[in-house]
């Protein structure tokens, strides 16, 4: 089922490899109203998350306004991960001089002004942390009954990546996952039951290769850099790509199935801190609150995105 | 030693009868320069503690601008205690029709801007739970510092008042307090070991007595509605009044004594939820991260508290 | 690969239906020497787990000792589960008068002597809650040297029963089983992973039904009322028998294989209380504390259970 | 009041300083029937504890039986602290060599036994962590209606000091204290709100100076060695002689005034960790489960001390 007509969504990033190719698919997609691109601090720190984003939509010609958000968690510390994602977090790719600057409205301001314009038809689509969307939550509740849902990046039914227990997007601000989970707001959850079978195999990367186009050329260096990175920390064969499948989801439903039920987010012990705990049978007898994607239509998604990547 | 210059401050409060005493102190101080209130839910819900600072500024005509902020904690949800504040959150105390209106502004962002323009001047009071000031600071971390210090009632070296182990005011948000006294701003805690003895005993109501204007005449009912209170659920022979001793510190730096040490807060345990470890010993070897209240001169507060309602 | 000699074992029991298989199997294994069945509370109280232990032993005429442990876990409350195993922990079948007494030895000092006495050689084969396992470490240490291995049912890497974060075994004593785990013990986890495909299912309920002997029968019994449980509470067609998995182990190596890897287990939150947090792409960096089962031959496992119901 | 026959105790220690004056005190007391001396590990490993125990038995002719109990706390690892007992943990005083010889029953197994036998006249008096206690309750529930009370040393309604939080007895077995606390036995705290009162100034140690005798001199070494560790470490100008106060409140119940209420132990969190939270105005509405220490008479302290140390 492709939906018939465009959704208003605003893209949420912390600007590494995978954020970057949403960015890419979203912005030329057919079904998508790219409202405004949102900055987060989260694989690096906001002005490397942010000089990404301008970097890539500069790279891209993507004409779409990038808003600065959140230098830090709600409540906790920011982590820096320079490994996975490079001391740039996308990479080090060497990118032209950008002349793309930010607005000069706050992230957070961006997603309340635009959710209340919107009048219940903003997705928000989340790919990083999720401390600009709770702020946002935080600072003018109202916007909970005028945002469609969020589909978001983040959270795992089995093993973590961050820890053993935790995806890394929610363990680097579990309070602002909570807040999020708990807003009532539908929440579809992309987490990395899904997203680690988003592998760019030989068979994935030749079909880019063959677009021939700088973007494709960009996406496919992207890949390999990740891919390295992949096979070093995590001994993976092919690079997952998480990010993409949120902005495939809203192009196209049946790009991942899903099941309702309810999720909680642990905020108070170490060992386990930033656990989606999702309560897969019911025990808890909890009423739902997202849609938990758990298994992908691989082919689907890679045709999204090289549709995307063939219109540069 | 009284300060020579007026202090410009953003009184923070939940306006239950301590803060409408705290507001009533502050507005008629010839130290103090109060550029606006913010509000934030706490001992009631946002909209009665809203409707009474605006009927307390109402009554006593002072006509300072008020903004109305944060519905419920960062990230826990709100509590409610109608028990010790009524109803109304401020004893049921009949007010007439306020034409008074909240500004238009949210009270987060009025703090951010205020603090960017008063450049290092600006004074933080919030008599409340801390949600306004930490929204404020994480949505512009910049504003750390911008401001001069954060003059807090709240927190306790010994028992609580919430649980055994935690004040109310800390209770209520612990993430809020401890992104507050996390954030390298100069904090004053002006908690219960100071302001349980700051009580309004027969000869403090007698002076108010004597006073005898419209505002003299209001507090004197507010401390006898909040001495009923202490009385039952306390066993207090006269109440305490907490939040104007922060107001007097202002005023009068004199009013209490300090001691630096290190303040941590709970956030994990629902045992010890929202108490302020404070190192009293230094046993853990960190640095001061606030000047904590350890003892009150009671004479020179009320002197205080009545100079200010003799300009009535 | 069967092991050549028999093993030296301690059952460790919270009779319920399952552990009543276990016991019939190790009891008939002629790879088993089982020097003693040790009970503690779990499924149910104390008493009543210690009864369905001794009616066990008695029907199947087991003249092994039986030794009464501990009635709670180390630091929290005993929970009760009448729903699951019915109210006496054993579905409520009708046993003959029991005329079997325990030992007066407590479960706890007969573990310690019988470690301490075969020096190297003893298998503990816990399937219930761990508290007699951890009592008899804390309070003789030395035995820790003394301990072939543990191998226990309990825990999960994917989701709980007890709770979306836990299996029932290791939420009801957490602390017990952070003990065990941080034993240095060599220990053997066999966790929902692979007992939830240990299925009773038609064919294996055929093969049972033809041995026609009594104890047959009673596991049969036990099989459909421990079926029912699952089909009302937690939707299973066929019921997974969790306990005999552990005696099949001892028995035949290859029954199902194992991953080696850091489990730590979460005692400070309630949320994901009881969680073994399993550190299957060695996240951590941690030494490996356990080897953990991740997947079942059912066959295999079938043919030692009735190889042993055969002989009754 | 004094008491009017003897009090059966069993006296259980870590013993530093002030445990190897408790011992000293209660071994001469004409109000104590000093049935037995059980060590566990806590201000030093228990082969230090245990030796600096038999060593002080030795030293003043104490026929006493002693009992090593445990090495480790019940979930927990073990904490050294030799900064302030010393790498001995009595201060490095050179004993000649002991001949006294611990029994070689377990200290667990004799507390058990001699509370079963005592028939509830048996008195425990912890004087260290309470890890032996704890097991004594939970291998053997039924002794908790034959002891008669236990009077500890331990907690605070106050600053701590091993942490700001709690004291070191609590600390280093806060799961321990948690089965004890809620065991229902009647308690007796004696923490650190009245043993910081409790200092051995310069006028308690010239009346020790004044006795004249061995153990007298050996009590005043202990006090100078202690007194030394206390100005370094804390800052105190005199020593506290914390355990000694258990005893004192066994043979003249006037020595320090209680207060009842309820007392709940942190075990969630780290930065709380062990501390006991004291319900001092039953904020909770929970019954109350310990008599709290709140103030002692310093001089009725020392004359019995002094009294026992009279009598060597």
């Amino acid at each position: 089922m492709f939906v018939s007509k465009k959704e208003k969504i605003i893209l949420d990033v912390d600007t590494g490899h995978d954020d970057a190719i949403a960015i890419l698919v979203a912005a030329k997609s057919d079904k998508i109203d790219l409202r405004g691109i949102t900055v987060v601090a989260g694989n690096q720190t906001l002005p490397k998350t942010l000089k990404n984003t301008l970097d890539i939509c500069d790279f891209a010609n993507i004409d779409v306004p990038v808003y600065a958000g959140m230098h830090k968690p709600l409540v906790r510390n920011q982590l820096e991960v320079s490994e996975v994602h490079g001391d740039s977090g996308l990479g080090d790719i060497p990118f032209p001089d950008t002349t793309k600057e930010a607005e000069s409205k706050h992230a957070v301001n961006f997603i309340i002004e635009e959710a209340l314009r919107s009048d219940g038809e903003l997705i928000l689509v989340p790919t990083g942390t999720l401390t600009n969307i709770a702020m946002a939550l935080n600072l003018e509740p109202g916007i909970k009954d005028k945002i469609k849902k969020i589909v978001l990046m983040g959270g795992a039914c089995g093993a973590g990546n961050a820890t053993p227990s935790a995806e890394f997007n929610i363990y680097t601000d579990p309070e602002a996952a909570k807040v999020v989970f708990e807003s009532q707001v539908p929440i579809v959850m992309t987490g990395l039951d899904v997203t680690y079978q988003a592998l760019a195999d030989e068979k994935v990367k030749e079909r880019i290769t063959k677009l021939d186009n700088r973007v494709a050329n960009l996406t496919l260096k992207l890949l390999e850099l990740f891919g390295e990175t992949y096979r070093e920390f995590y001994g993976f064969e092919h690079p997952p790509v998480h990010d993409p499948c949120t902005v495939a989801k809203i192009i196209d439903d049946d790009v991942f199935t899903t099941k309702k039920m309810r999720v909680d987010i642990e905020t108070s012990s170490e060992l386990t801190r930033g656990r989606t705990v999702c309560d897969f049978h019911n025990r808890t007898g909890k009423a739902a609150n997202a849609e938990v994607a758990v298994d992908l239509d691989k082919d689907r998604l890679w045709d999204i995105v090289i549709e995307s990547l063939s219109k540069y």
